[in-house]
């Protein structure tokens, strides 16, 4: 079967809006053995519109139309789907009422522009989005399916991960390919690659493929399957066997999450955790209280960015800052060491460094961060040097700081 | 005159890559006037190849093809060019003379497969990619062109900026568009068009189009001019009057970022900032921090989670917390108050709420936020209820403080 994925909007074509939907919508229909053949990028006008949907329509089975849904005099899907499927918009009782509740809730006037997002082609399933107003729309059409859906992305993500794979499954009754994908981080690609050779070798010959997956501070590998379940057991052999090749890269499978995995092993150990940051400046915090329930473990942090708070808050010593520079072992020591008395937790990490683009010396570059994490018994410092990128250097930095935790400190 | 994209990749269907390059050459192109009205996405297969060039002959006048140019088996985008354009493959010397000097200079072995990208179809003309070992090919037929480019994007960027854009513009005489963005905070879609209905009419009455380009927490309005850089004048009214219909909303135009626009008034006031955040957990300080240069107005934050936290590090009393619950504007003004003195600066934001999806009440449901900023001379603190998505919520409740300080407290 073909699928394809039609996004509507103005702002993607002149690039003001980067098409995410798209990748995000092709790699979650991959997951299902649905592989996209063709992406269209149209304007937003009913022309533009009525042409996709029939070359979709000829060459497509599935066909995934984004965006256009808006409560705005520009958002103009709804109506040419009307046309297309030869029908008439009529209300939806059950979603008046659930934007009548959507304002409710919130607080906030309920206008007329949006009582007619309640009105939906009268030939559609309507598909509920329980975090916005515009509600999904699936149309079929001699044994071929499309489905409208809003272009805001966790929207979209809500109502597809929720409720469309699943149908989406189960009306073409595609078979699942099995996937399986291990999670990284604190190496490159081609280093890691390098190092796992022989595995990877030994694993493709066996008939498996292997992704590599990367982005910021984190490589996923995926292992596919394509034989199914069946495979489950000899898929979970190899990934036992790349754990002892990478031990301190490894952290988690599929969808984990590092500061969550963390989290649950400080959860279970009964022990709590604090930061105290200047180059992250909160980045590590954020990352933590992300995680839903991080308050089980996580009390708090201090963002020391100048030298001021870095004596007043947490007892760095003038002197050191002075001596050895805010960049350096001794000051990163000092902060882990105050935030840990001063915050009263088992676990301290902190971080100082040049995240850029300015500030940068020849000893220490732009990208040059120390991290040091301290507990009760023992205090672990390490330098980095990451690069030039200011925002990467940031995640870096946390993605490095908490990989030190789990290696060091957590079992 | 229309544009259109084609980006050949099985990485880009399955989501493995996000199409980042339709969108820089949508956003270059529509600078110098040119709007991009179709993106085709598809694989490299020759049929895919095929079919896609008979389409954007079709309906495009300026066709820019990228990807499948590499040395590898799967890169067959230029013999399928051959066969579209009813030529062959001749070898072209000085590009053959650039890959050897390409190799040469980085120390490395020149395969085979490397000087067989020299030869390019007959009746192309070259664009020298001086990045790369892939050439770029500029086609005509029947007035309309096709231009086939890598897909590495700085290579393929390089070519566009140094050769391509300049040539496009003179062989189609393009006239240049004039866009202007205002960039909104604080409002929803169908609140702000309600409140600018009348303005809105009058601009479009005017020939102008405008678009709304939402995304968490911000709200894009761009208006296009057809006629040029004329109407500059004209657009520059209009913004001026919105700006006096929603000036609480509008806090920058075309790239501007809340948190740089908040620094630079900071700078030029020579005011300092800190943040006590609780449900945004270090967010604050951390989009403060990611502008360059924040150092010289934010002195830092504490992230006060757990109860013991926000009465030890900033002073919060117990009784508050127990009197009034944690998410409460007494708590979050006295989290304002302690951070101001603990951190001797000119304002103190504080974040206090229940960012979800445990721990709502009836009386205080998830979403509910309070915000407080302190200064020495004043007290703002407001209640928001954003909703169920707790990195929504977190995310809102960033913004919603930046601008609360922006309209209360800055110039």
């Amino acid at each position: 079967m073909n699928a394809e994925i039609i996004s509507i909007g103005d702002e993607l074509l002149i690039g003001q809006t980067i098409n995410t939907n798209a990748s995000w919508l092709g790699s979650e229909l991959a997951l299902i053995n649905i592989k996209v053949k063709n992406c269209q990028t149209i304007s937003d006008t009913r022309e533009a519109i009525m042409q996709s949907f029939d070359l979709a329509f000829k060459r497509s089975d599935l066909i995934i139309v984004t965006g256009g849904l808006g409560p705005t005099k520009d958002d103009i899907t709804k109506h040419v789907l009307c046309e297309y499927f030869n029908t008439k918009l009529v209300v939806n009782n059950e979603v008046l009422k659930r934007i009548e509740d959507y304002f409710l809730k919130r607080d906030r006037v309920m206008l007329e522009v949006n009582s007619l997002q309640a009105s939906l082609p009268e030939v559609c399933e309507m598909i509920p989005n329980y975090q916005g107003t515009a509600s999904g729309m699936w149309f079929e059409k001699d044994g071929k399916v499309l489905i409208s859906l809003p272009g805001v992305p966790y929207e979209m993500k809500g109502m597809m991960t929720d409720i469309i794979l699943e149908k989406i499954g189960k009306f073409f009754q595609v078979k699942a390919l099995y996937h399986k994908t291990i999670l990284t981080t604190g190496i490159g690609e081609s280093f890691l690659a390098e190092k796992i050779k022989d595995w990877e070798n030994d694993l493709l010959s066996k008939g498996f493929s292997l992704a590599y997956l990367p982005s910021t501070g984190l490589l996923k590998l995926r292992i596919t399957s394509p034989s199914g379940e069946k495979d489950e057991a000899l898929i979970d052999m190899y990934f036992q066997e790349l754990t002892k090749i990478i031990p301190e890269n490894v952290f988690g499978y599929e969808n984990d999450v590092l500061a969550d995995v963390i989290g649950q092993k400080l959860r279970k150990a009964g022990k709590t955790i604090s930061s105290v940051e200047s180059c992250t400046g909160g980045g590590i915090a954020n990352e933590i209280v992300r995680v839903a329930g991080s308050s089980d473990y996580y009390q708090g942090s201090i963002v020391a960015y100048s030298y001021d708070l870095k004596c007043d808050l947490v007892d760095v010593k003038l002197e050191t800052l002075n001596k050895f520079g805010a960049v350096s072992e001794e000051t990163a020591i000092e902060m882990a060491q105050g935030g840990l008395k001063k915050m009263n937790t088992d676990f301290c990490i902190a971080t100082t460094g040049i995240a850029g683009p300015a500030g940068g010396t020849d000893e220490k570059p732009v990208g040059t961060v120390w991290i040091a994490i301290a507990s009760k018994e023992k205090i672990h410092a390490k330098c980095f040097y990451f690069g030039d990128n200011r925002q990467r250097n940031m995640k870096m930095t946390i993605f490095a700081a908490l990989n030190l935790l789990r290696n060091n400190f957590l079992d």
